[in-house]
């Protein structure tokens, strides 16, 4: 029996994966890092387990590359990064996508892929941006379970990163995010949350940065409270690449494998162990996650459809841009065009991946201006503007404009291609800009010049075919805003504590997030949260919200293509409130789902609100509560242009308050039973209260109403009669009756 | 010998204090409460004394009144609030007040009066803003001192407050304000460091709420640390009324009197010093400051001159109000104007203090409609508008509209007011709007439909005539704004901070407060810090900065009055730097001064900087820090408007940063002299960087710049020599000095 000195049972996994296999403390000790850079070491017949970056494609280092290697994997598909899934607003491409990365992860001999990241965008600058999805943490956890249960159901483990609160680059290995209990939990954890619990992902990584004073990798309240005891986690935790400090630390506080290998690292925990200092049982519990970990993953090398994937990545990167502005319809490019001026540097060489580890070696990349090409038919295409009908300028940010590694300082395009831009539309009859950049560019000192404009995000290695066929109409498109286009860098919510100073980030705007903050504060942004044009029109009709009980509803609503196209429409339900004692966004995202309709087709959409969506975090009771109080179920165009919006009022849960002498005079008086009984007696004991007109008793009570009522008894004039605080106080114990 | 068991000796005044005085313990513990609501406890022919509010004007209860008695005190002079001291921008105002209010403190038998109330302006919504100067800490500093110092000098001890952070009302005796040492140091603090260093208040008031989880009460930094050990306050700290909730806590973080009396808390100091818990040298020592404060201030009862101080509060009160508009010259209101009708409320019933503790009972109180009639010589005044040449409209905001002990939600005027003043608008020839609020009040939905705007906040009781006195020009208006005038609510700094929820108010804008947000984030404000007009007009000329050595300048610049008009001009010189590690302020308040010339006069204005001057607050090194770099003084009409300025390039302090292996890639690379080195030694130890061109490197290098070097070295293909870095640390350590 190995377990020896374990407090805790075993858990059935861990007791299969330890059953008669006898290892002494070294082994173990040595499977709890890796045995290189990106595989686990072999122990007494345990076979390595590969892990490789990939969160949209598989970054397979080559044998004999150097240790980073970014550049130089074995070829894989380069499907569309985070950033063009989150606009996709559809949890199919994120599985699909998933899919085929977790066939191409198994051909390439990788069981672990690290991925998806899912961290929330808290500030446009964030150089990783383009590695996830969106500022809001419904939209951000419903694709990344779609996206870890299609890789794990197609034999690859996921590695959902990164844990917790790493919203920036700058100083991301040492910077503490200051971020208050109710912000986590209902901005920064929900996505984790929910990914932890319906998709159970083999891995997740503990981030680089600090939360709150504590890093990341060595958190025992992220890593064990929350993310075991509280979700019922039951994988492995990984470090993110040389993220631990200290390891002893780490592995206490629920971290069970550190990346890369570290021998040394290793030598500590079985030396803790035999000094006594760390519990045998707590590596025990470790090796054996690790171990289920690393019998579960099969990968055998192999190959894979390259052409099948490529063509698929066209497919799912035509669902992922998004159309901001089309006046006078001028996409599709229709027959009348005859002429199409193709210009910009990323028309040729097309940016469509970002930098850093998740940088795939393609296995080949469609280019834009040969894509438009092949479908122009018998129009003339010119890479001049100086007497086209249509200009098409393919602008965006360069490789070194953001990264992984750091941010970016500003949201501006670069000079130049503002410059193009501005001359392409003084040239061409009209003009449609499609742009290429991870994190959000602002449109400003161009946009009202341009006819049309395309955000591509980064689309992947068929972004080039896919932005043809979106051009020309073969497809429409159906993408949505999954972030806030902002008129300012200035305007957006934590511009001024971004990305923090002296080694702290204060999240000071709190959960006002993205358009959480814009639609609170009424400020104007350039294009909202949600935001997308199609070639078709939908009509919203028929909302009706259902009370179900225990705070629940179900909506229901129908939904009509009105145009003479078919298209895809993303419904997005938003619950506004102000129900509770804290602050509630304007109104935030609590359902959506994307219909496809024919010209003409009507369908009834159903969507189910638990009671997570009407509640906030309560850090006095810790934990999550419904207000009494009413709540708006709106139905958005997108975040800012609300069509369709009916209020409902929810029991809620009522606080049964029990007053003390901390209790402020306001908490007393307001309270229904004991307030007016307290007033009674206060009335009776008094003269001067006689004296006093109603008026200016009411003055003087809101005046000290903040005052604990123990201080107030000091302001009496004549103390209350003994026993009445406590009569009054069991009072409010019995919530009022008498 | 009174003081067996104290370890630190008593100081001199401590010394003089206790001299061949014997009294026990018993008696020591009740001196450090008072008697009652406002007299200290007299111990063995220690004469008790009386502490009284007071920031604008003495209340001194009535002997007969009740408890808190905020309508029953005996008549004094109600001179301008603190609200408008701060818009005279002018210490000399702030000190002639508190000259007279000494003489009538003596006179009505107070020997300290609680004020002056020196708390930041956070928001505008803060109910007791009225007694509070400015947004700024440097004007607030400058003009409390200016206060403490003539109030002493005139007999009276001071009582600043409410230390510290108590920057709303709402939950003021619970809420913790949670705010970082550099926004505490560069925003709230500094006001109150210079009062005591300066000033020397003989007692420092601590706040009711807490400061980061601690209440302001017992916060052993706050009361001991900072105040005594470093700004080296030897005065009493006495506790807002009602303030303490743990006395012995509070006795051992150095606060020394408990108000009101609290014989209960008086025998648990006792116990405690029986029990051991509490040593009696820390009894003695706040027992010898009580007692040199109630030796050291004489309050004899007599008269004052009721009179004299009418005019002086009359005189004082122009000096505050401040002219926000004036179309075409509608003021002063000249001899064509035959006939002037004056509307609104506040004309016959002037709003002139605030509500709360700093309620005076007036000696008298100026009607602005009889005051302008006595000034009116043969023109017609009316109260109906319908034919008027001019209209007068006395709006603002009602006594329950805004006071101590409760916050406004909204800057709005009241419906109806805005109303009036609209109707006026629409039938008189030109319309002046004379303001009286506590709290600044919104002036959107009327602004654009009327000629002048005056903001009169609340004049005290002579504010009728100091307004006519403004509006026939027998005194030109000078006061300019102490606080922005924002155009909307949502557009303030702390809007969705204030004013917190569940027991914590989050500092999320850090040390962007007031003018510091707008002008950094370039959001457009109504009315910028720093605007008011007056009726001549005013020419900067010749700025100079001088670098004087040591991070310090003298900046020199000629004012010349190029009106028709005697007048007051406000010199402000504000700083801007993006210097050091830190996000500084797009400007900062740094000096003041307020000239008066005659018409075509001119004076050289010299204004000293030193170094705190271009300082910000390290929390690293815990220290104040002059960053080396460009500064560029900047004199501002207001805020907003900045009519000269010259850069300066400072020295500053180069830190001398040891690289450690916890430092990141980027400092050491960053490292003058190690920087180089390493590049060099890292090239020639492998091939691969041979095969990397400078571009990628460059490019890998900045996505691994946050990395700590501990971690980074995990990453090299080939093991640095030994001996590398410790060889390179120590090179950091000689400061690049082989």
């Amino acid at each position: 029996m190995l377990w020896v000195k374990e407090k805790a049972p075993p858990s059935p996994a861990e007791r299969a994966a330890t059953k008669g296999w006898a290892v002494n403390l070294d082994q173990k000790a040595s499977l709890l890092s890796g045995k290189d850079m990106w595989t686990t070491e072999p122990v007494d017949g345990l076979p390595p387990a590969v892990l490789g970056d990939g969160p949209h494609g598989v970054r397979r280092q080559a044998e004999d590359a150097d240790h980073l290697g970014i550049h130089d994997s074995l070829p894989a598909t380069c499907f569309p990064p985070a950033v063009a899934v989150g606009s996709s607003w559809d949890p199919a491409v994120a599985g699909r996508l998933a899919a085929a990365v977790a066939a191409e992860a198994r051909a390439l001999g990788v069981h672990v892929v690290l991925g998806p990241g899912m961290n929330i965008k808290r500030s446009p600058l964030c150089g990783r941006n383009f590695e996830y999805y969106s500022e809001d943490p419904l939209l951000t956890g419903v694709l990344a379970t779609a996206h870890v249960r299609a890789l794990q159901a197609g034999g690859a483990g996921a590695s959902v990163k990164h844990f917790a609160a790493n919203n920036q680059e700058t100083d991301r290995m040492r910077v503490s995010a200051e971020v208050d209990e109710r912000t986590l939990r209902e901005i920064y954890l929900p996505a984790f949350e929910r990914v932890v619990k319906q998709a159970r992902p083999a891995t997740v990584m503990a981030a680089y940065n600090k939360v709150n004073g504590v890093p990341a990798s060595r958190h025992p309240w992220l890593l064990t409270t929350l993310l075991r005891e509280e979700w019922g986690f039951d994988g492995v935790v990984v470090s993110d690449w040389g993220a631990v400090d200290d390891r002893v630390a780490a592995l206490k506080a629920g971290l069970d494998l550190e990346m890369p290998g570290n021998p040394g690292n290793d030598a500590r925990i079985a030396r803790a162990v035999r000094d006594g200092s760390l519990e045998e049982a707590t590596v025990d519990r470790a090796v054996a996650r690790v171990r289920t970990m690393v019998g579960q993953w099969r990968a055998e090398r192999g190959d894979f459809d390259a052409d099948a994937h490529h063509a698929l990545a066209r497919e799912l990167a035509a669902e992922c841009a998004v159309l901001l502005k089309n006046d006078g319809g001028v996409l599709p490019i229709g027959p009348r065009v005859r002429t199409v001026a193709v210009v910009g540097p990323f028309a040729t060489k097309p940016r469509f991946q970002g930098g850093g580890s998740s940088h795939v070696n393609p296995t080949r990349v469609d280019v834009p201006l040969e894509e438009i090409r092949k479908l122009a038919g018998d129009r003339i295409v010119t890479t001049d503007p100086a007497g086209a009908d249509l200009a098409i300028v393919f602008a965006g940010l360069a490789d070194a404009d953001e990264s992984e590694g750091y941010d970016r300082t500003t949201i501006e395009l670069p000079a130049e291609q503002v410059r193009l831009i501005r001359a392409t539309a003084a040239a061409a009859r009209r003009t449609v800009v499609v742009l290429s950049n991870g994190g959000v560019v602002s449109l400003e000192g161009w946009h009202d010049d341009v006819d049309a404009v395309m955000e591509g995000w980064l689309l992947g290695q068929a972004g080039g075919g896919a932005v043809a066929d979106l051009l020309f109409g073969v497809t429409a498109p159906s993408g949505r805003l999954a972030e806030t286009i902002p008129l300012r860098l200035q305007d957006t919510a934590c511009h001024l504590n971004f990305p923090g100073e002296q080694g702290v980030v204060r999240y000071g705007e709190g959960v006002m997030v993205g358009y959480r903050f814009h639609e609170t504060v009424e400020r104007p942004v350039r294009y909202p949260f949600g935001h997308g044009l199609t070639y078709t029109g939908f009509a919203v009709s028929g909302l009706a919200v259902e009370v179900t009980g225990d705070d629940t509803a179900r909506v229901r609503l129908t939904v009509t293509n009105t145009g003479d196209r078919h298209g895809k429409h993303v419904v997005q339900l938003y619950v506004a409130t102000s129900a509770g004692p804290v602050r509630r966004p304007a109104r935030e995202l609590r359902a959506f789902t994307k219909v496809a309709l024919d010209p003409g087709a009507s369908t009834t959409v159903t969507l189910d609100l638990d009671a997570r969506a009407f509640a906030y975090w309560d850090v006095l009771e810790g934990r999550w509560l419904v207000a009494p109080g009413a709540y708006t179920v709106q139905i958005g165009e997108n975040a800012s242009t609300i069509v369709a919006e009916e209020t409902v009022e929810l029991a809620g849960e009522v606080l049964a308050k029990e007053l003390t002498l901390d209790s402020s005079v306001g908490e007393w008086f307001a309270h229904p039973a004991v307030g007016p009984e307290l007033m009674r007696r206060l009335a009776a004991g008094t003269t001067e209260e006689r004296h006093t007109g109603a008026a200016e008793r009411a003055g003087l009570l809101r005046m000290v109403e903040s005052l604990p009522l123990r201080q107030f008894l000091g302001f009496l004039p004549t103390p209350l009669p003994e026993g009445t605080l406590t009569e009054l106080m069991a009072l409010s114990r019995r919530g009022g009756r008498t």
